[in-house]
């Protein structure tokens, strides 16, 4: 059964896609400006199950791309994901039913939204990510067979691009170089696919999934029933399963900058048990390894969450600050990203990390 | 009346388009081989003057973008001018009668007759440059009013792009983003125009001047005669009118680099005559202005030509070399290129000078 996301339900979507977005994705508090603008103006939008989707729907990826830390000062226009859909559409001669978000995280889990809002379309209850990644060829869309290319892109002055490529990996590169020329933050459409092909191809259900984590959070705080114990038990009721605290304490050290189109650092937590090592975790615009001493806490693909020690609310790395009082949460990601052909492509070898890859709360 | 460019042409096109190539543009050489295979395959190209071309045909500029320094070492597959032409005409649907080259030095004078040959099409007499510039935007195309988008783009690997943009320096800015992650060279075609309006906003008879130059030198060589007399004589027949050596002398020292996707640096010469003042000429892929303490002895857009002292042949900037004797050739620019509209576009401002334009042999 569908279900309508309303504006009622953006506020929830925002802390769900928040903890999704592992630290990047951007910040979601923008992308809910967008698209309860939208659904205020063009009504409700449709979210659609993957095993609702007709076999013969036309869809296309979205979501914006580049550094988070750019966004915030960077404000979109509106009419930049509208520009790119249109010109996929144009180029490619496609037709579009349906529109599912490359990435389950920060404002990529709203753009979509608004742009179907405008467009009259439904959202897909899925994505290609599974949480959020920083680059485009880090999707299971990629990873079960569906081409990267065409890629439409489009900047908020109007400025617009179409690039066709070889590989996956090359239309990262492009797309990142034009999105870097564009100011660091632009709008993509991609991964042009028919419905048979999203539903094998898609990490079901993560829209919901953002939905419930956000629902969680309000619900646990209203009740005042501990916030991370219901996500822990929120997850475990969901495909992710396993959630876990891999580390309380305050943040004593943030070095950050932005490297080749990427929000990049390291942040360094001093944990409350006392004697305990430091915990340092590595970003590229995502959270990717969380470490203490040799001990690998939580590594990518698995969610690493940092979030509020008050509020449960997760902070984005370009919000990370000197002082902050924080709980790890790391999450494993269900099986379709975990099989050799997914690390492959999204593991921590990829990453340029030397470190195994170790499922979470699953014995190697 | 039309002339056929033939294999036998093209020595002395690519002696004259490395003239006008004013140290950059490219290799004539490699551009010549290109042009060479294609009439080969396909026959000889149709050079059409600007007062033949019918009204309403459709038009096309093209030609190869990057560092000069990285063409020679990433040699073109053949194939990726017609595909960046094939994409430009399949998204804006015009119809392609024939093809003008968008700069008239160095590859880019050959890499239009190359394919020219391989679609069957005219090549026209004119281009938007006058010589070769550095930047797409510094075209008379676009000083007279033609839009530089869409613009197509190709890397020789079947990567291929099309940008639409707000300004002619947007594509300049987005395609120079494009080329460089394409590794440095990538091959464009874009200001789409009619026949009427190309009569209107080129610089006309640049191939025709290319070969004339090539002769020139060739038989000046062949007759005994001196060749850059036989040039200075030449160029006084023709719409440039005036040229003159600037300086004789020998490279001491060159400073040069990639920055940015161009080849940048100094060259400094010193001159034979006994106690003058060294030489210097700055170049962005092309020479730009050539100074003997505070004088400016030329300065772009006017021509700044590094002539090999023996053979009176070009040396391009990735070419030049400690020890090298060389006559500095500077040539006025016709007319269409000395306007206030043309000079805001690419006169000494647009590259950063200080120093006032003044055309060569011209009282201010």
């Amino acid at each position: 059964m569908s279900k309508l996301i309303t504006t009622d339900d953006l506020d929830d979507l925002a802390v769900g896609a928040a903890i999704l977005g592992t630290g990047g994705g951007g910040d979601p508090y923008i992308g809910k400006l967008m698209a309860r603008a939208a659904i205020e103006a063009h009504g409700p939008v449709t979210l659609m199950a993957l095993d609702e989707l007709p076999d013969d729907f036309g869809i296309v990826a979205c979501g914006a791309m580049g550094a988070p830390t750019i966004l915030i000062e960077k404000i979109p226009s509106g009419e930049e994901m509208g520009r790119a859909l249109d010109l996929y559409v144009r180029y490619t001669g496609r037709t579009l039913d349906a529109l599912i978000p490359f990435e389950a995280g920060g404002i990529n889990s709203t753009i979509p939204i608004m742009a179907a809002a405008k467009l009259g379309l439904p959202v897909i209850d899925a994505d290609g990510m599974g949480r959020a990644f920083p680059q485009l060829e880090m999707e299971t869309f990629n990873v079960y067979g569906v081409p990267a290319g065409p890629v439409a892109i489009a900047d908020e002055r109007g400025n617009t691009g179409i690039i066709e490529v070889k590989s996956a990996a090359k239309s990262e590169w492009l797309a990142r170089g034009l999105t870097i020329r564009m100011g660091g933050q632009a709008y993509i459409a991609n991964y042009g696919m028919d419905g048979a092909t999203c539903r094998r191809v898609s990490v079901p259900g993560t829209m919901s999934l953002a939905f419930g984590i956000g629902r969680t959070v309000r619900e646990a705080k209203a009740q005042h029933r501990d916030v991370l114990t219901s996500l822990i038990d929120f997850f475990a009721g969901t495909h992710y399963e396993e959630a876990r605290i891999v580390a309380s304490g305050k943040i004593v050290d943030v070095a950050r900058g932005v490297k080749n189109g990427w929000s990049v650092g390291t942040v360094t937590i001093h944990p409350f048990q006392r004697g305990a090592e430091p915990v340092r975790i590595q970003i590229q615009n995502e959270n990717l390894v969380a470490e203490q001493g040799d001990e690998v806490l939580a590594i990518v693909p698995d969610l690493i969450c940092i979030l509020d020690l008050d509020t449960g609310e997760a902070i984005t790395t370009e919000r990370l600050r000197y002082g902050q009082r924080v709980n790890v949460l790391a999450v494993r990601v269900p099986p379709i990203m975990r099989t050799p052909e997914a690390l492959a492509v999204f593991g921590p070898k990829a990453f340029g990390l030397d470190q195994p890859y170790r499922p979470l709360g699953l014995v190697a």
